[in-house]
């Protein structure tokens, strides 16, 4: 295999996140308590974070924020992750592009998540929380932060998307293994889930369910924290180590991107890969294209508004300024679990109205292809979440070749696939769906919902 | 998490595999053709394997055999692998022992198989076979193979054992995304299987098994040959990258391992970390011990006998001077596939009766509670075999602390367990069994089966 791999040294590991927020020139807007609407502060956010967290959520000035030594020591487990310039990909595709990935599935759990499972648990365990509570789609995120709450000796309970429960049970096994209590979600154990449970007994549940069950459990549970794999300013600052190290790689082959993509979710693979090159935009010195590709079956970034929405289904959380389906949008049972989230997080919002980011959606069927065609190519069998990257870099080369351009082609293989060989199984099969969505209902129905952006 | 790692350059990663038969002070003894009981030569070999395989088989000069560029370059693909000194597990049993681990779970498969799947893929192609089959247990072997044909452009058929083809569908599965054919054995697709099959219709199958069904369409299918993932002298050589590499990374650490340890099923990846090492155990130089870790369900090496026996089950391969249980033997249905066979290979063999190799043998229990003391203390979770490994480190260092002894352990952790998780629910849940194998009873009865050794 010719493809080639730029390998960093454990001092290249960076010793501080990049914050995107202090480069932006417009800041994002405030993220508004429901009933008061005014701006939150950090401090409003302490019952819900730990205290670091909430005040990096809404630092706008350090551009750079140090990573603690004992972040960086667990970062060492597996940090730092390989850049491969993708031969056989380019080969199979025929293409004159050059497509490098960025391996982020070489951690212990298999994706990138572990970049801010790992600072979050530090923070709480450093002011003597207990217990913390999460959501967690295909379990790429709660496996990460069962492994981080193991290591530094906290109680993790994770609210696992019902329909990931059951499609993905050795994610499931796996935050057993490491000591987490799992429940799928929607439960009965939460206000939240009992009513969903209620109004639509057969509902699989979302990503923003589980929130809403997280959140009531931590809220209701004494020195308890709620902790968030995506979304959120602070989930994106701590995977800035991704493309930071990207960054020296690209260096390193004497190369610099002309696009950069990554799947989008929440945004936290998006926001790590692109925000380090982004800050070279700001500054003027390039112009980097970024793409983030989401799937067809929950297109918040293409066919969603820009509002004020809830990051949860039933409204337990401040208002955010994003890109939403609508915090009630029921996403279709699709492979991509970490994909299955209504809304996107302040900051690459802004960056989408200002038309710094590109967005594309892809139907499942196709990121399948990809996915097969990468993993016949480059040897490594990608998460579903991932392929939707892996889909998006496809057609740019393809588009390159019609063109009969050239460009530097940078994507994040964000997690891999092992796990996930059941949606394989039914691709093979034939019998996997596409799943279109019909003009989105934005829910402009409830008082809390307003919209003062538009 | 204070455990270090020690990470080599892709410059060092090995440019020649260490050969340990050209150190043995006595040399294995030669497998046999089966009717004229004669020594086999190389040509001899010819029909079934690659020609390079088979010259190298019974290679006893050459200290040093090249490895290929075509091969090192995929090894790039993610060797060199981390060496960890375990400090996590260390803490957690309170023990003044060094604990190293050689990662060998990195590579895209989640195993070491990949380091032999290259090489012999690569011989096959390089004199123009087109296809090639194989045996695999828990599917490690056969997903390495796939991947590693799929490259090389090699069509592939892998005969799984139908235990672990039920156990662990999702290796199938990534088997299958490679584009490999997987059939599950015993089947109806060979004279050897139907056999078996008739005589035993709900026999779950043996690596011994499908070796036989693999050998058969191999011998039955024009330009094939067939690739075999343990036992034979080839392909513990080329899994000698494991231990040259450690022995770099012992160096750098500034130590030497008294005790090195492998799990062993047909011996490639206890011969690849042991190896290297042994030869300074040769020239007088160190005297470290080197332990086999079996399933005390499959307890060749600690119960079997020493003789000459069949590699499978019906006796279609060269006779191997082994430890074995009898070709017959039927291991019971654990969740370590990988280590379901009846012998030990023939430098193995000859070093254990020389008293250069010790072997315990190990209850599957134990060794599910050592793979979650170490997945929670170092967070990855290791395969069920590997885990044979990691509790015969436990012991070692056990026994230490009661002896106030400080040894320096090194153990190989051959894969991750993430594609294994069914295994840790049954643990979780209570339901785990360990097995009893009465003294075994080996088959002395067909005429092909001579004890010419005792």
């Amino acid at each position: 295999m010719e493809s080639k791999k730029f390998i960093l040294q454990e001092k290249d590991i960076p010793t501080a996140w990049y914050n995107v927020m202090a480069g932006m020139p417009v800041k994002p807007r405030p993220m508004l308590d429901p009933v008061t609407k005014k701006p939150l502060t950090a401090e409003d956010l302490f019952p819900l974070f730990s205290e670091e967290a909430a005040r990096q959520e809404l630092n706008v000035t350090d551009e750079w924020i140090e990573i603690p030594d004992e972040v960086r020591e667990m970062y060492r487990i597996w940090r730092p992750t390989p850049l491969v310039r993708a031969a056989g990909l380019e080969k199979a595709l025929g293409t004159k592009a050059h497509i490098y990935f960025k391996n982020e599935s070489v951690s212990p759990v298999g994706s990138h998540k572990l970049n801010s499972a790992i600072a979050q648990a530090y923070y709480c365990k450093k002011q003597g929380v207990t217990n913390i509570t999460t959501e967690t789609g295909a379990g790429q995120w709660g496996a990460a932060l069962s492994m981080a709450a193991k290591h530094f000796g906290l109680e993790l309970a994770v609210y696992m998307v019902k329909v990931s429960y059951h499609q993905k049970p050795y994610r499931r096994s796996i935050m057993q293994t490491y000591g987490a209590e799992v429940i799928a979600s929607p439960s009965m154990s939460t206000k939240a889930g009992r009513k969903i449970i209620t109004e639509n007994p057969n509902y699989q549940g979302s990503l923003g369910t589980a929130i809403s069950e997280a959140v009531e459990l931590a809220m209701s549970t004494p020195n308890c924290k709620y902790v968030l794999g995506s979304v959120l300013n602070h989930v994106a600052l701590h995977q800035t180590v991704i493309g930071l190290e990207a960054e020296k790689q690209m260096q390193m082959a004497g190369e610099y991107p002309d696009v950069v993509i990554g799947c989008f979710g929440g945004g936290s693979n998006f926001s790590g890969i692109c925000f380090p090159f982004m800050r070279h935009n700001f500054a003027g010195d390039t112009d980097t294209r970024f793409i983030a590709a989401e799937p067809a079956s929950c297109p918040k970034l293409t066919r969603g508004v820009f509002e004020y929405d809830f990051g949860d289904e039933a409204g337990y959380t401040p208002m955010i300024p994003m890109y939403t389906l609508g915090h009630n949008f029921a996403p279709a049972n699709t492979h991509a679990g970490g994909l299955r989230y209504h809304g996107a997080g302040s900051v690459v919002s802004q960056l989408r109205e200002e038309g710094r980011i590109d967005a594309v959606d892809i139907p499942q069927v196709e990121t399948f292809q990809a996915a097969t065609l990468f993993a016949r190519a480059e040897g490594i069998i990608p998460a579903p979440e991932s392929s939707h990257a892996i889909a998006a870099a496809i057609r740019e080369a393809k588009k390159a070749n019609e063109q009969g351009t050239a460009p530097v082609i940078l994507f994040n293989l964000s997690g891999h696939g092992l796990i996930d060989m059941a949606a394989y199984d039914s691709y093979f099969a034939g019998d996997m769906q596409n799943y279109d969505v019909p003009q989105p209902e934005i829910d402009k129905n409830t008082d809390q919902l307003e919209n003062i952006i538009r």
